[in-house]
């Protein structure tokens, strides 16, 4: 990040009529815009939502309470228009992008639908690798793309968000195979399962993590062995942001789990990271913990699609406008803190 | 509230294409709203955001950073439109009211200005009662008048927020003498005191309680004894909302002594309070925790004015959208949960 920038918009923030450091994480924001991009810009131009959609072998171990048909059926909802996303996307004056990575379906022609499946789902990761090492590349590859395509087009900020059935799963075992919590402490209900579901669910996990022996000390074996092509693709955007300068602002658990391989394969994206709301799900406390992120917003959501995000954009314009919008002391005849 | 609606409402919420509860807090308002006004609002026409201004006689015992002409310099700021709250107002769309309930100056006449003066400020509660239970009362009334004012021309949603230096020390000493807590575990550093202000403010809030022995079965004592005009008219906004049905979004810890005060004269005015963020002051999560709220955003913000009301506000209108504009499970052709 421009350190510079940095101490340039901290002096500039300062100096707005408020006690220093009261706007928080506005503040923060603000100073971290300036930092991506070498000033707080005057507007976001364009912003752009990424969906990325894919389904996962595991839930034959039965860890859902959708079946996998949901995965198509919401992609095709998303392009009519009728899911949280699109009225959240719209809200925040978003474009939304979806991207088939690996749907087990074959989907049809779908305005704002990318079609660029790299295989039709994962394999059972209870049972196996979900996916082999170039399948996971080529899912980051395809994030990288889409993040490439859109920042090109004039993209100033990234959302990220996904959908597919049983997607908590992966992410657990990510989390738990790059952080070493015990699996039945950071799963969670998901889409809402109920005890027997989640005693499956923990069971998978843990299986999986036994029988890949996913090493954390490598972050593409991980992805691989125990995530998703879903996962995969939004770490490619994650990277994708970094390298252009770009911020890219993560959702949930399972965007939480993309930014922890994306950190652990370049830590340096970190900085070009934003976290928008803390979920219901047990492990993304952890997750935002081990990014050393702090959520914005905590409206005890759990749906995924990116939705937090599409709320925290909002949050990101105010920031901008706090920081060119607000009087100075001396603009406005306002006396300083006196010393104690 | 309105139970028949409110069931309703929450039909309509289980039927939309996402897991049951998963966009937890925006179903929560949506609910709310409906239990309010009978039916969630397609829009909110108008909405207001009231900022009460007043001083406070405890500043002598050096409690604050900042001097107390701050006050109305600040008021002038909010009337030239180059404080925190102005930009945040216009960023959700609200109309800002500024109200000179107790203000320790004479202020001009200025745009958006209500001059409701009761008082030129406060006596310090640390030496004796901060208002005669007069005063706390005439105060009350101007905010419900103020209220009425809005919700007669209009207004469907109320913010409320403050301007007073030296105003979280009255705070504290309300949630104090309310909860019981100690006074040392709940007083904060406002607008950023230092280790020996901190000390005399635990020491002036003591000797408040001390001296003027608020009685908590009678919340009219507290307020008057240990409170402020602008929290009074706070309290009064609450009041007259709750008594005609039009919601009212809460800001910080002093918006929260507020409510605590109106819930405390009148239990049911609790159905028409949202929380809007979680306050840095330390006594704010207490004040929530007693009123049985739970706050949308964690944006480490300490400013008052009402700039996290304003940005709560950005929230109801995601609320409202989501309810109105998604697509049902049957609209969409999208499969509910298994069985387990």
């Amino acid at each position: 990040l421009d350190e510079e920038a940095m101490a340039r918009a901290q002096a500039h923030l300062d100096d707005l009529t408020k006690p220093p450091g009261s706007l928080g994480t506005l503040e923060t924001i603000a100073r971290q815009l300036a930092g991506i991009k070498g000033e707080v810009p005057r507007r976001l131009s364009r912003k752009t939502h990424i969906l990325m959609a894919g389904d996962h072998g595991v839930v034959a171990e039965g860890v859902s309470a959708f079946p996998q048909e949901v995965t198509p059926q919401m992609v095709l909802n998303f392009a009519s228009g009728g899911a949280a996303i699109n009225v959240l996307a719209r809200h925040a004056g978003a474009e939304l992008v979806l991207v088939d990575i690996g749907v087990a379906a074959e989907l049809p022609d779908l305005p704002g639908l990318l079609k660029r499946k790299v295989a039709p789902g994962t394999a059972n990761l209870a049972r196996g690798p979900a996916m082999i090492r170039e399948q996971a590349i080529a899912a980051l590859e395809v994030g990288i793309e889409v993040a490439n395509e859109k920042i090109a087009a004039g993209s100033e900020l990234l959302g990220i968000g996904e959908m597919g059935i049983g997607n908590t799963t992966p992410s657990t075992a990510i989390l738990a195979a790059f952080s070493g919590l015990p699996v039945e402490k950071i799963t969670g209900r998901g889409t809402g399962i109920d005890d027997q579901r989640l005693q499956l669910k923990i069971n998978a996990i843990r299986r999986g993590l036994e029988v890949n022996r996913p090493n954390p000390a490598d972050p593409l074996d991980v992805l691989a062995k125990v995530g998703g092509l879903e996962i995969a693709g939004m770490a490619g955007v994650i990277l994708a942001g970094a390298a252009a300068r770009v911020p890219v602002l993560i959702d949930g658990f399972i965007s939480g789990a993309a930014a922890l391989v994306a950190t652990r394969l370049a830590p340096g994206a970190k900085e070009y990271i934003l976290a928008s709301h803390l979920s219901e799900e047990p492990g993304h406390a952890a997750a935002l913990e081990l990014l050393g992120l702090k959520p914005m917003l905590t409206m005890q959501m759990r749906l995924g699609e990116g939705t937090g995000a599409a709320l925290g954009m909002t949050m990101i314009e105010a920031a901008i406008k706090i920081y060119h919008e607000m009087a100075t002391f001396s603009q406005a005849g306002v006396s300083g803190a006196l010393d104690s």
